[in-house]
This record gives structure tokens, C-alpha cells and sequence, in this order.
């Protein structure tokens, strides 16, 4: 028979099962968290239609997208999970109430051209929150306390939350004179690659010297966040200015409430996020000492999530982690290493086939008192059977033979002390 | 704005939040037990080269093949989750340890033409265990008891495994005189939907009547397990069928010995699967009372498990579930809707803006005391707060006022009985 060879498609993510489980615990936080807070899960197709995914049309994205080959051409591989929430929302508007607390945690797909750490196929797990007309500005603290519990949870080191507002952004921008923010804010965005003096001089070309100083000073400073908060309710009276602040200072006081602390929180007036999608909070979340690796979570406040697909004004707020990349990164900061250990604590091998049965009694009973536990009946010398154990990582053992059957009792040997401790049947 | 009709594409199962809560449960319950008896958890690509889809060639499932519509058209989503183990298997056999115990729950599509429970996209949940040259039959047995577990930890009627053994089957056709059984398997396979006096007729056209009378005699019987596996070891001295009694005769053993009941096991000689793929022991699962629907789990032993992509001998034992198809026959006999309940008990309604802060005091302490708690801080009047809280089938709710906040008391309504019960801050 031919042999193909076996390999995956490229620029996917295929782990093995030891980094699996690690993987798939971090997921399982995130889920819990997720349902914790109240939020619901959904679950959509992979495959939607073209006229759902090229709706908005225009953007980069768009390009990337995944078509299937078929004769009407009229479906696609999905590259986000807001276009779908944005039909689900809308197609079953009438059965859901709002506001809507949805997670949704599934894979998504871009034709990537094939780089490290860019993938194809990779998870995004979302959170968003869907208001019908209105939403109250506490659902925008809402969703950094879900990402803060999540973070403390998997035991990485501390994150900070970097929050602004663009309602803020841009009612500034108005006060200075300048009507089109898109180019400044896209300088602005990129102030942590390119440094503060590039910055300076991008904006100078933009606009002039003295309005880029000023910009620069506004959004470079050290003032806590109270502090920052106080001044810029007196900043200016630019009425969308005023309104940001107002906005801001709410998300940050919510925020505080529900016991996210003040360190971990960084209100930064150079987060700009997403130029044509988000319209007030906008947020990016950094693991402290990992800054490198760019925002590990971000989101925003949107004004209507579903124009494409309704009628109704939905405002909504979401926040998103890309867990295939953010685990790439773990990865290769060497901080997933650490969390590999085996499923199985203790592996019972019985000498030889008579014994089995006695095995399996032993097996239903330590398993009944919750032990994480298994059996090797495979047949071969004992020396592949301890092999087998040891290539798992599975730290006890319980080896039994003809004696140990007869005299009903069994011993547990720890294969790193070579500690062995014997027990009677009765004492399991 | 031009606005686009929001809908899925035709065959995918789409499910309101409250739904998908059953569902993601029974998902969890799947998984967690799959990982009690450690079985290792892998997530390969949606996305296979077509080298590796088709390596096998020939059967009906790639004739529904979704392709990717690429310039180079070497891409396809995958329509089971079997090929992509065998890829597996095969590209990190160095890495692995064998028995090698997996479960895998997935997407896999397939291009069905559009029909009442059929699905082009839906879950599969499969375990498998594949072991180097050898395999214990051991490992036949515990497949149904991880599946024994599950359907008793999901709470729907009881369910039967009926099991059987491929070189039984042979070696009794072999001994009657029927070289190449293919068609025989079919028609007997067929026997549930067709009824005994038909398969009785179509026998009897391939072999003779009295040929057809014996395999009839043979394979309907109501002895009980322990009757039937002592009258089949005398039954014939054929090779392969002793063979086949024997494994059959062990599988049913280390089932009871696992602790299955013997009332949940049958077995029956008319249970063929998959014709050209299961070489030794085959299984089905059936909810007692709900035949009808077909069998719910099934599966069986292979031979060699990824010829196509390896030279080493991996012979496997694999069950699965098809959870998207399953819900859907639950979801038609009503068996899910009486499970469908709200994910929030108490919701907090501070009666207005100023009660805030006192409210999410009491939401933190109610969170913290692991209550599954929510607040509503949307504006608009104390009829539309009551609405969400009822349409939520939220049971208790917590309605704040200027009264409540400067006692530092509240109290919770239980919206059925009506009944009202005080507290003070303190007694949280």
C-alpha cells in the first residue's frame, strides 16, 4: 500500500496530548469564568453564508476569507466571531433578552500567509454584552472583571487593564481643531513600537509642532489614575470631551467596585483600538513583565452591532482573547512547560493474567474514592510496563502479584523516592 | 443601509442560549468523564490536505467532501474525526505512548443533502484507544463502561450495549459454507428495520433455505448472556469463530467486572457494523424504550488503524457518539426541554442610580459566597427590570431601594411562592 505522508495543512496549531491538557485547562477557565458572570453560550456554524460574511465589505480581513468550493460559490469559513453574533443576535432578536450576556468560544479562519505565530485555524474567545437602544456603562467594567478573574486563575504573572475612551480621544481632537482624527489616532496606535520622539515628529507632519506637543503631553504622563481623572474634568469643555471623561471615570469606578484593583488598572489616553469600530471604552490588557508580546485581550464599546443584519439599535460591548496565539506566546516564554503533568496519578500493573481480575478491584475501588488511576494489561516484560509508566510521568505505582493476591493487600511505590507503603484491601 | 436577511446556511443545527446550556452540559459531562478514564484530549486542524482525506479512497463519505476553493484545491474540511486520528497517530507516533487512549469531540462536516436530522456540520465525541502491534482486549470493555457512565451521569432512560464479535460472525458463515459473507452482513445488519421473516426471505435467495433457517435460529435467541456464551463455545469447532467466542466471552466479562450492569448488556449475534472496517469485537447503544432512534454510541475494533499513512502495525478499539444528532432526537422526544433552566438564580434590581454602589456591595458578597447571582443596572421602569428578570426565569430577585441601602438589609423575593424573606447586611 502507499504510504502518504502524515502532516497537518500549515500555519495551525497541533499540540500533543500533554500540552493539550494544558491548553485545554486554560480554556476550560476561561469557560467557567465566562459562565460564572452569567454570560451564555452560543454556538454557530464555521460555514456561513457569503452575503453574512462580505456584509460590511471593504476590509482587510476579507481577503483572508476561507471560500468552499461548490457550485453557487455562496459559503465561506467565518474569520471572526462578531459577524456571527451579529446575524445570531439578529435572526433570533425575538427569543433572547437583552441585555444579551453571550460567550462564545470556537475556532476561526484566515488564509494567513504562513509566518510564526500567525495561524490559520485559531481560537477566539469572545465576550459581549448586546443592549437593545441603550446599555448601561457598567456592563463595560463588567468585562475587564471576568478578564481580571481569568488571568488571576491560570497563575500567570499580574495583568493591567489600559483603558481609555475614544469618545474622550476625539472630543479632544475637535477642541484642537483637527475635524479628521483617523491619521493621528493611527500615529497614536503605534507609539509603544515606534517611541515617543517618533511619534512627535509623525504628528508635527500631520498637523504642526505646537499641537503635537500637545498631543504628546496629553497623551504621555505619569499621574495615577485619580489623579489623571481630576484634571481631565477640567481639561476642556468640549461637550464629547466631557462626555468621554464622564464615561471613563465611570468604567474606572465601576471597575474598582467590583474588586479589580487600582494597580492592575492603567487609564492611558494613547489606547486608540479598532479606527472605525469602536466608539466610546476601548481597552487592551498586558501581562506585567510580558509587555512584548502585545495585548493578551482587547475590546471596546461599539454603537450598533448588527446595521448589516437589522433594524434594531444594538450597542454592545466585547472584549475578545485569542487563545491560540496568546498560548503560542506562553509557549515560547516557556511559561506552559510548567503546568504539563500527567492525568494519571497511579498505575496498577498486575504481574500476569491471573491476576487481573484482582487488579480491576482495586482499580473500581480507588477510582470510586476519586483517584485519578489506571490500569496496564498490555502483555510483554515488566521492565516495558515500568517504561510505560515512567514515558507517561505517572508518579505511583501499584505492582501486583500471586502474593499480594492471596494475602489480599497491595503496595504503592512513589517511582521518584522509591518510597513503598503496603495496605490491606480493607484499608482502600 | 442596505440590510441582508440574517440566516444560517441550510443543515446545521443553530440553538437558542437556554438550549445550548443543555447542550454544552452534556458536552462537559462527555468530556470529563472521557478524562476520568484518562483519555488524553487532541484538537487537530478542521482543515486536512486532500492527500490525507482521500488516502483511503473510495467511499461514500468523500463524495460529501467540502473543499476549500484555492488555486492549488489540496484542501478540505474534514467529514470524520477517524482520518485525522490516523494522521495523528501516524505524524507523532515518536512522541506518543502506546495503548495510546484518546478522545477527541469535534466538528466534522459533511455535504448531506438537506434533510430532517441529517447535519452538514455536527459533533462528533469519539474515544479511541490504539495500541503498538498488540492490543489488550481489556481495552474492548472499557470503551462501554466510559459510556455506560456517561448516559447514567446525563439522567435520560437506561441504555442497552448490544455486542458482538466479527470473527464469530465469519467463522460461523465460514462453517456453514459461505466464503464471502458481504451480503449476508447486509442483510442481517438490515434486520431491525426490515423484520426477521424478511431477513428470513433474503437469506434464503443468497444461500438456500435451510442455510437461512440456521443463520436465523443462530443470530435471534433470547438466552441470557451466560447461556448464550456457554452454548456458542460448544456451538462450532471453527478456528476463527472459537477465536471469536473467546474475545467476546472476555469483553463480556471485564464488562461486568467494571461494574456494568448485566441488565444494560446484550449480546446479539445480529449486530454487524461497519462492514469492511470493525475485524473483532462491535458494539451498539440503545436508550431503553427509544430503540427507534437507532443506536446512540457505537463503534468496535480495527485492525490497523492508519495503514495509509505508517508502516507500524497500530490495531485500535474506538466508540463514539454523535452528539449533534443525538440532541436532536432528545430535543424531538421531548428529554430536553424539562432540563432547561436559567443560568442566574438572583438578580439584584437597585431601584436607581444611587443605590449602585450599595447593590454591587451585595452582588461581590453573594458572588463570593459562590451564589449565581446577576445584576440589572439597564434604565427604564421597575415593569421592564421585573420582565427581564421573568422572561430570564430568573426564580429570585433582590429589589433595592433608598430604605434597604440605609438599613444595610435587603431581601429576596421568590417570584413563584411570592414569599419574601428579610436579612441584614451582616448575615450575607
Amino acid at each position: 500500500m502507499k504510504i502518504v505522508k502524515p502532516s497537518t495543512i500549515a500555519g495551525v496549531m497541533e499540540l500533543l496530548p500533554k500540552e493539550q491538557l494544558v491548553f485545554d485547562n486554560i480554556k476550560e477557565i476561561i469557560e467557567d469564568t465566562y459562565k460564572k458572570y452569567q454570560f451564555m453560550p452560543i454556538d454557530t456554524p464555521v460555514i456561513e453564508k457569503n452575503e453574512i460574511l462580505f456584509a460590511k465589505g471593504g476590509g482587510e480581513t476579507e481577503k483572508q476569507i476561507y471560500e468552499i468550493a461548490s457550485d453557487s460559490k455562496d459559503m465561506s469559513l467565518r474569520f471572526d466571531l462578531t459577524v456571527p453574533l451579529a446575524r445570531y443576535v439578529s435572526e433570533h432578536f425575538q427569543d433572547l433578552n437583552f441585555p444579551f450576556k453571550r460567550y462564545h468560544i470556537g475556532k476561526v479562519y484566515r488564509g494567513e500567509r504562513n509566518q510564526k505565530g500567525r495561524y490559520r485555524e485559531f481560537y477566539q474567545c469572545d465576550i459581549d454584552i448586546i443592549g437593545h437602544n441603550s446599555l448601561s456603562i457598567y456592563n463595560d467594567a463588567l468585562l475587564p472583571r471576568v478578564i481580571y478573574e481569568i488571568f488571576t486563575k491560570l497563575d500567570f504573572p499580574e495583568i493591567t487593564f489600559k483603558i481609555n475612551n475614544r469618545k474622550l480621544l476625539n472630543g479632544f481632537f475637535r477642541s484642537l481643531g483637527i475635524e479628521d482624527s483617523t491619521d493621528v489616532l493611527r500615529t497614536i496606535d503605534k507609539k509603544d513600537k515606534i517611541g515617543i520622539e517618533n511619534t512627535f515628529e509623525e504628528l508635527s507632519k500631520l498637523t504642526d509642532e505646537k499641537t503635537a506637543k500637545t498631543i504628546v503631553d496629553f497623551i504621555e504622563n505619569s499621574d495615577s489614575n485619580s489623579e489623571l481623572l481630576y484634571k481631565l474634568f477640567d481639561f476642556s469643555d468640549d461637550e464629547l470631551f466631557l462626555e468621554g471623561v464622564d464615561e471613563l471615570n465611570k468604567v474606572y469606578r465601576y471597575m474598582i467596585d467590583l474588586g479589580i484593583p487600582d494597580d492592575n488598572i492603567k487609564i492611558d489616553l494613547a489606547i486608540t483600538r479598532g479606527l472605525d469600530y469602536y466608539t466610546s471604552t476601548v481597552y487592551e490588557t498586558f501581562i506585567n513583565g510580558y509587555e512584548k508580546i502585545g495585548s493578551v485581550c482587547s475590546g471596546g464599546r461599539y454603537e450598533n452591532l448588527a446595521s448589516n443584519f437589522s433594524k434594531q439599535k444594538l450597542p454592545g460591548v466585547g472584549m475578545s482573547i485569542g487563545l491560540t496565539r496568546l498560548f503560542y506566546q506562553l509557549q515560547e516564554l516557556g511559561l506552559i512547560d510548567e503546568k504539563i503533568k500527567s492525568l494519571t496519578d497511579i498505575l496498577i500493573i498486575p504481574m500476569d493474567e491471573s491476576i487481573n481480575e484482582y487488579a480491576i478491584e482495586i482499580l473500581n475501588k480507588l477510582r470510586d474514592n476519586g483517584e485519578s488511576v489506571d490500569i496496564y494489561l498490555e502483555s510483554g516484560k515488566f521492565k516495558k510496563k515500568m517504561n510505560y509508566a515512567d514515558k507517561c510521568g505517572i508518579r505511583r505505582v501499584i505492582i501486583l502479584g500471586e502474593e499480594e493476591m492471596s494475602k489480599r493487600e497491595y503496595s504503592i511505590k512513589d517511582m521518584e523516592t522509591g518510597e513503598q507503603i503496603s495496605k490491606k484491601f480493607g484499608e482502600l
